[in-house]
């Protein structure tokens, strides 16, 4: 056996570089003093933490230890840290810190102001801000959901870690959240078991991911002509084409449209969202369901069905996936927890038919497994059996609430504007009457920290323009009525 | 205001569809009656479990009651499930079930049997074994880790959930643990704050969301002659070419073959590992690290760094990564907790440079944060501030074990082997003398309970062939030394 052992230590070179051969500035201790110092304003060091030694600040910055004393007693001149005997330096209790805003990175953003981006990411920033009215949010009100019991579940989950069975890295999924979710999806005709299931982190990349087992990089798909921010970066990122069909606000997708582009032959799979489409809330009828995935089959393509929004149904019955009428493997459902039960928890879910091996080791090769903290978390709270109960109460909230805002709308929003309520979920669809801008209706409104989600986002044609996306899952106080109110008063004077 | 309003309650016509227009077969109930039988051995449906109502059962299917209940009562018959009065059907408990191995999907699989995929996924599901000695998995050992005050900062960290503050949907990532990864940074020399950092699922999603940042699908990226199998996927995922620059097992990739790639203008960015390449082992001499940042800098092109195994340096001090001598925002580091301190909470971070905005986003729209209480429990834990002990008794463990285990391969293994044995990390890179078959060794160690991670899986050269990665975390007993003593054997007697 040959072994080669002649590896020198790693790095002493580098790490003791003779200072002769650095290149030295009169002001090397100065700069370093500059450096800690905007380090400390940074948030980097807080007030009363410890800076690096001497010892370990000149082996980083190869500087020598007197150079570094020098920095450190300038910054102790200039009252931003502190000695301690036999201890170190401190950040001192009075300088200036700001973790919250600090240096902005220069950034090669491929964004360019006032593009859609731009305007998502605005949109993102402000509908966290926790004093404004949240129109504009795309997650449900927090208070709709049982956090308490999901908290008591987190926990079970985590005193439930067993110490000795610990890798948890070398687990897929919960088996018994895969078998819930299989056992549950028979409710709506699915046909299969808990191998069938592929956990993900959340819908979101669930539909990443069954698009990768159908599509490649430069392939055509297609898509409702309006579509969520994030669905449509997914696709963009992976390097897909996408063509729109008509989608009409009510029934969803157009058929015949689609019949004629699948004849072409360019569409390799398609991404819809049959039941409570985000943002338009159309649905599609059962029988049309049955016609796409019967027409689809035909052509041999796959369908990436987006059902995250699918048990917010208003009415009493779920409607059916068009998964539900799979015969072929062909459909790719996927759903998740963040919109019925567990927002923030990613706990979601692909059934992905014929792709199902593809799609469990693209999951593996991608991040290896989702959180198993609070997937056992969610499968503890379906084990204690609220799920059905908490679900039947949270679709009675939105319906009445839709009713609210309606209501609202209808007495506060300039003549002219349309609404199609949709038959679930917990947003709404508003078309203002033209030529008012939602962007601007959008700006103007955050002056008065009241936000709404402007069309833009969601669609490139210019028939979003004039639309936004209302969401209506706050309780209904009369702060927000008086915030549609507002919202009212400024469209019509945008209109004048 | 106009409203629509003529939304017909979702579906009523295909939920009611009277039996007459239904394609209807005399032994309807049979199929459902098999069909659930099935689903009990599917392990849908445990023993004492309640099957789905009548009524639900008949909606589903869409059947008449009266077929539901004959299905029920054939089941009741053959001893399956058992009437409980005015509560439902339930599975019987002497009905077989068989949760774990369950109807293998009709999978349209992409990864053909003998192919490396197929190798790779064969080690992965028996690297998870528990009665085998795990030479092949691609974790590091679980003991080597401070669990007991891992899952305790996971408890902290559950317990101070805020439900009144709850949404963790709207957080990015933990404040104090960016602000934490990006001080402790500045030891080897990072040259920015807290808002730098993008905290990741695990250095996976990072190294993704990075190329994703650099590179366009079709993009040609420069890479080392071997790499894990996930990160190989990672780049085929996302449909990049790669162009594989030769890799010294000691010294990493050839700095004048590089250039010479260069020259001919196709490389959108590299791919690599300069600290404790896996699998091979290879560090980066400092000044080697210095040049190669430099030459790319020349070139404009991006370097997307895999520091994963950075912090397990077995001599006293760390390797610095190629990001510490980056000037331009050209490195885009990705590092992780997984490999030295936390297996399976999957946090891992970017320090992406100038492209810090766009990996910002495109984590948000990918699957907008990663798990808050595996990220809090992290920054729980570093706070109460064990890390730099922990470390230090890892590195000298490691340290130790390798010791042991190129001890152990030097008396057990063929003339003609030869080792590279890295300066950090927990795996070695073994090279079979010719014509040895790694993979061959592997099935064959595999009936002996003994796992390998066959060289075919690292790359499709001709030179892994006889090569294998062996992992050396495991404690040193009698029974690990036994099993490299078993490997030597059969490795020698393969070779007559």
């Amino acid at each position: 056996v040959e072994l080669c052992r002649n590896r020198r230590k790693i790095c002493p070179i580098m790490w003791e570089m003779p200072a002769a051969t650095m290149k030295k500035s009169v002001t090397r201790y100065e700069e370093l003093a500059d450096q800690l110092s905007s380090q400390i304003r940074a948030g980097l060091f807080l007030p009363g933490e410890r800076l690096p030694s001497v010892r370990s600040s000149g082996r980083v910055h190869e500087l020598s230890s007197n150079t570094v004393l020098q920095a450190y007693h300038l910054l102790e001149d200039r009252g931003e840290i502190r000695a301690r005997i036999r201890s170190g330096y401190y950040v001192a209790p009075q300088a200036p810190s700001s973790p919250e805003k600090a240096i902005e990175p220069a950034g090669a953003d491929k964004a360019r102001p006032g593009s859609i981006a731009e305007l998502a990411f605005d949109l993102y920033r402000n509908a966290k801000a926790p004093g404004h009215v949240q129109f504009g949010a795309g997650w449900p009100s927090a208070e709709l959901f049982p956090l308490a019991k999901l908290t008591r579940a987190l926990k079970t989950s985590v005193q439930g870690l067993n110490l000795n069975a610990w890798p948890v890295y070398i687990q897929d999924a919960n088996s018994e959240l895969s078998r819930y979710i299989a056992r549950r999806s028979l409710q709506w005709g699915f046909d299969g078991t808990a191998d069938d299931v592929v956990v993900t982190s959340g819908a979101l990349e669930g539909l990443l991911l069954c698009l990768r087992a159908v599509a490649k990089p430069g392939d055509t798909v297609a898509v409702e002509t309006s579509s969520s921010y994030m669905q449509r970066c997914a696709t963009e990122q992976f390097g897909l084409r996408t063509v729109e069909i008509p989608t009409d606000p009510q029934h969803g997708v157009s058929l015949p449209a689609l019949a004629a582009a699948l004849k072409k032959g360019r569409i390799r799979a398609c991404l819809f969202t049959p039941n409570f489409h985000h943002p338009l809330g159309a649905s599609m009828p059962e029988a049309k369901k049955r016609e796409l995935v019967a027409l689809l089959a035909r052509h041999e393509v796959p369908l990436v069905e987006n059902d995250v929004l699918g048990e917010l149904h208003h009415a009493q019955d779920r409607p059916k996936p068009a998964k539900a009428y799979d015969r072929k493997g062909l459909v790719l459902y996927c759903s998740s927890f963040s919109k019925s039960l567990a927002p923030g928890f990613s706990v979601g879910w692909a059934l992905p038919g014929r792709f199902t091996k593809f799609v469990r080791r693209a999951k593996w090769t991608t991040n290896t497994s989702s959180g198993i903290t609070t997937q056992t978390a969610v499968a503890e709270y379906l084990k204690q059996g609220g799920y059905e109960h908490h679900l039947r109460r949270l679709r009675r909230s939105l319906a009445s609430l839709q009713v609210q805002a309606v209501q609202a709308l209808r007495r506060h929003m300039p003549s002219g504007t349309v609404i199609v309520p949709p038959a679930g979920g917990y947003l709404l669809w508003v078309q203002l009457p033209r030529p008012l801008n939602a962007a601007a209706l959008y700006r103007l409104a955050l002056q008065k920290k009241i936000t709404i989600a402007p069309g833009a986002i969601f669609g490139s044609s210019p028939h979003h323009q004039n639309c936004f996306r209302l969401n209506y899952s706050q309780s209904w106080t009369p702060r927000i009525e008086a915030a549609i109110g507002t919202l009212g008063q400024i469209a019509s004077s945008m209109r004048r």
